[in-house]
């Protein structure tokens, strides 16, 4: 039992969250520690969702609505931490769901695409190929997925499969909130921020959106320099301490 | 299996073994978050130990040896990482290993004491008492340990544990990646340093150091100063990415 006046208190309880969907084995053991990761840069942002990673979001929306085939690629610690807004994002997108992992299992796979149906979004099912110029598992998708997507968001990627999906010369939407990871500088458009914050932003600009506007901000987007902003604010918090 | 060719591998088999670790139950899964977080501030380091955080851990040697009963207190991160070099260190410094754990149950106290007396290292074991001034489990410690001592290395700390051991007059040198956190603003000493890089510097230092280098390192030790480098570092490296 977590005290409730301690300090990390909520961090800790989505630690706990995240604990308990690992025994479900939902989220990998190694997710955990990537999890971890994110909390770190998270706390350098101050837990807040920045003007800058909000334009990211507006714009992840102008590409979701005017995609072709846009589809969501899920893993284990998105499922575990947003499945109860996944659902939104989809209908308000009209993007397909399709489960991928970086530590493959059919169990997983199931579990995983359990609990999206339990919360009531559509997943696409299939046999997964080796479609995707990578070595090993990773390879794996769903040709009606993200084979075909020429939109793919996916939230908490791995830079591997990022470059992979950029070089078949698909839009990547990636949300990391290390802003010098590899994901985050090869991603079409990087949302730096925590996914639970962002995919609500990005479900209400969906809806509000028009294709006028779509095009302007697609056209307009510049990703280094939302990754500069973000590097910005870490500085500026991280001189705060100094003071 | 992780491709040796991906550029964060090493990064990556340290989650895959301590994944391990949680398997069986001596890392708890909250600790792989916790290493996660840690991971991250190590990457704006640069996962190298900084001529700041060298002098911290000289200085540390400096307290463990001239120290009366100097404890060193290990929980399950710190016995999976660190089971291999801390018989070094204790053969070093002279102290005490007590098994300290935050998630604490009698189980995985069982096992890490295990992993460590496989190691070489004497475990201090007995009847844990409540003789902290905190709530719940981690108010636990050996009066022969702990309790009693008057200098404790607690890398990996909780910041709540590590003021309750200064409000008890102890010194207190900590292990922290994070140079914000409570526990490295109220240690008496912080190493900024990734643990497997500190604990061999430190057990060098306690094989060199004189009682006269000893005293004027304690002497002249400034905490505040070595956070200040350990913040100015990170603020560089984000600095960098930005060119």
């Amino acid at each position: 039992m977590i005290p409730e006046n301690h300090p990390r208190y909520h961090s800790l309880i989505v630690r706990e969250t995240l604990a308990r969907y690992a025994k479900e084995e939902i989220v990998s053991l190694e997710g955990l520690s990537a999890h971890g990761r994110g909390e770190a840069f998270d706390y350098l942002l101050g837990e807040r969702t920045t003007e800058s990673a909000l334009i990211a979001e507006k714009t992840a929306a102008a590409f979701l609505i005017s995609a072709k085939n846009p589809v969501i690629s899920v893993n284990g610690n998105t499922a575990a931490l947003t499945a109860g807004v996944l659902k939104d994002l989809q209908e308000a997108s009209g993007a397909k769901v399709e489960v991928n992992l970086f530590h493959r299992t059919e169990a997983r796979i199931q579990k995983i695409t359990g609990l999206l149906l339990k919360s009531g979004v559509s997943v696409l099912e299939g046999n997964a190929e080796r479609l995707l110029p990578l070595p090993h598992d990773r390879a794996y998708c769903l040709r009606e997925g993200i084979y075909t997507a020429d939109v793919v968001l996916v939230p908490l990627e791995d830079g591997d499969r990022c470059q992979a999906l950029r070089e078949m010369g698909k839009d990547v939407i990636t949300i990391d909130l290390n802003p010098l990871s590899r994901t985050a500088r090869t991603a079409t458009l990087t949302i730096v921020d925590e996914v639970t914050r962002a995919l609500p932003n990005i479900t209400g600009f969906c809806k509000n959106l028009n294709q006028g506007e779509a095009r302007e901000l697609k056209e307009s987007h510049n990703n280094p320099k939302l990754l500069r902003d973000a590097i910005e604010e870490m500085k500026k918090r991280l001189g705060d301490a100094l003071d």
